[in-house]
């Protein structure tokens, strides 16, 4: 086997979820991740813990919620018992076809996914990992060959992450201090406030709140946004490629939008709910390891150099104890490169500048 | 998709496991067993069951416990949990590679199995249902090709069960009310004591207490064997070849014994502890649609016009409420033909002649 497998699972397994000997462990293993599901049986084995193999599999999911009527049991019991016992969940994902449950009615899946709300809450409840084994579909989806992809999620996964954490610390000192960030390039003059709120070093662990493998971003939860922003990478949304998105902020809420393709759908995004025309987040790109836009959001979200902003739900790790942030039935994350003609400041002071951040090129401020 | 796998899906929801609305499901799903799996989620969706899908792997199970020290913490939280919460088990075989796990130290596998005591008890609770899916490695150990393997299963799994369960229901009645069972052929002269005993018909389904699909048997637990028998089906124990196997038998054990190919491996079953010595079941094969040997005792068992003997534990469903039968660490199945120059006798009374039943040939006992 491919010697970077094993060392996938053993970042996945030690680095990330943190598995000690007797944790009690559910690996999920999508479509065609057999070999990532191997590597880790094998690492599990070594570190003592006690796995059970659960399969994730779209087109049976397709085709039980196609042939049920809709009326969904809430939170069978055997699953619930399984996650609610469960110390630690690692999900492999592949895959054989990404469009392969395009054919489920919407309102469907939707009514499948309210009725498993405590499942969704046990299973978030442990050391949960989500990580992805490079599939041919995926490839295919990245518009990248086979071998071609293999390199790249090798690339975004076998970091340095003990490194990439610390550096990441020091952004997150600067978010956590400050009470002020602004985002300003070609079309973009963006003032938003991060009183109060905490940033989340998202690198890779659960010991950092960090729940995506390859992860390397700090994230927090803005408020009160005011001005306009740019987005310049595609990203695709419930199956709708989304193209320079332009959105107009007053008093923290979007009052004019437009996009360059399928506008409609963004249109129908911010009226979900109230919480759908706010941030509900501000990302910022720390992983080299990922050199290009792959219409992956576990991957693009985190290259370095960008910035996204996701309209609706906050994460509460990034508010103070007890407030709820923004809230919304969505998350979408639109991302914008930073990497010409472009400044990131906290308070007034330029933190990253052309994608290069003040710790690297010792610029002042 | 080929319509068979989904009568095959059907079958095994509606006839074998009665599956009812909103009962709690756990699919196992073996490598390669994709298809059927998908057509069982489509069949659970339509009775509005509730399935969870595990993955069952020997190359994982391989990589686990190759790895592992060999001291299993007893039935992990979790797994446990997962099957005393359901109420059925449906098994999906299949596999790669029938030899995946020929590198696995054997105490290791044990060990393994030991600790996992509660797991497998919690899961023989439910209404468990195993069957396999027709893979390539299958049809390989047939020595079939594959299109010709998949015949072969459908020819064995798509019966009319209930036709089948009335004829074998005459059987039953045969043994319940009878007290000694005598089998007669070219070096055989056998009889045991059914006294008391209650037979299974096995015509998989668990409102009839078995759990196999295919089946098609009726079973018994004997007593007090006398005599000789000639066992001319080959069979692959513990990845070694029982060849022309012939036992002599006195007050009801083994007191001599030859094989034409692995004598050592027979001698070191009936070593294993003194219920190896004695029989744990009489199976009279009655599924005509399993018309040829395949090393895979799922299917060799069942074959119409063959009997087989096992060595070792008895199951309790045979037994008077209370009474244990022949206990032992093993169960290992013979098969010997049936229908050339044989005789099955009850109480003196022939029942089957030559692979022919009394009422099929209207012959006269």
């Amino acid at each position: 086997m491919d010697e970077r497998v094993s060392e996938h699972a053993q970042l996945l397994v030690d680095w990330s979820a943190r598995i000690e000997p007797g944790d009690d462990v559910v690996v999920s293993v999508a479509e065609d991740a057999h070999d990532l599901a191997e590597a880790v049986a094998e690492t599990l084995g070594e570190r003592g813990a006690n796995p059970m193999f659960t399969y994730a599999s779209d087109e049976l999911t397709r085709a039980y919620l196609q042939a049920h009527d809709g009326e969904f049991e809430p939170d069978p019991d055997h699953e619930l018992a399984l996650y609610e016992a469960a110390d630690v969940v690692l999900r492999l994902g592949g895959g054989r076809n990404t469009a392969a449950m395009a054919d489920v009615p919407p309102d469907r899946k939707q009514a499948h996914s309210r009725a498993r709300k405590g499942i969704r809450e046990a299973r978030m409840a442990t050391d949960w990992v989500s990580t992805v084994h490079p599939t041919r579909s995926l490839a295919q989806q990245a518009g990248m060959a086979y071998e071609e992809y293999r390199e790249f999620v090798y690339d975004a996964v076998l970091r340095d992450w003990e490194a990439l954490a610390e550096e990441m610390q020091q952004l997150k000192e600067i978010l956590d201090a400050g009470s002020e960030v602004t985002l300003r390039k070609e079309r973009t003059d963006l003032t938003m406030s991060i009183e109060g709120r905490t940033a989340v070093n998202s690198c890779a662990s659960v010991a950092y709140d960090s729940h995506n493998l390859p992860s390397g971003e700090v994230f927090t939860a803005p408020a009160a946004t005011e001005g306009e922003v740019s987005f310049d990478v595609p990203m695709t949304i419930n199956g709708k490629r989304l193209r320079d998105v332009h959105l107009t902020f007053e008093g923290g809420e979007v009052v004019d939008f437009s996009a360059g393709e399928n506008e409609a759908e963004l249109a129908s995004i911010l009226e979900t709910d109230d919480g759908a025309r706010r941030l509900g987040e501000l990302g910022i790109g720390m992983n080299r390891g990922i050199d290009r836009y792959t219409d992956n959001i576990l991957f693009d979200e985190k290259m370095g150099e960008t910035v996204h902003l996701a309209l609706g739900r906050a994460y509460d790790a990034c508010l103070p104890e007890g407030e709820s942030g923004n809230d919304s039935a969505v998350h979408v994350d639109l991302i914008t490169g930073m990497d010409e003609d472009a400044t990131l400041s906290v308070d007034g002071e330029v933190i990253q500048r052309d994608g290069r951040f003040r710790w690297e090129d010792g610029f002042d401020g």
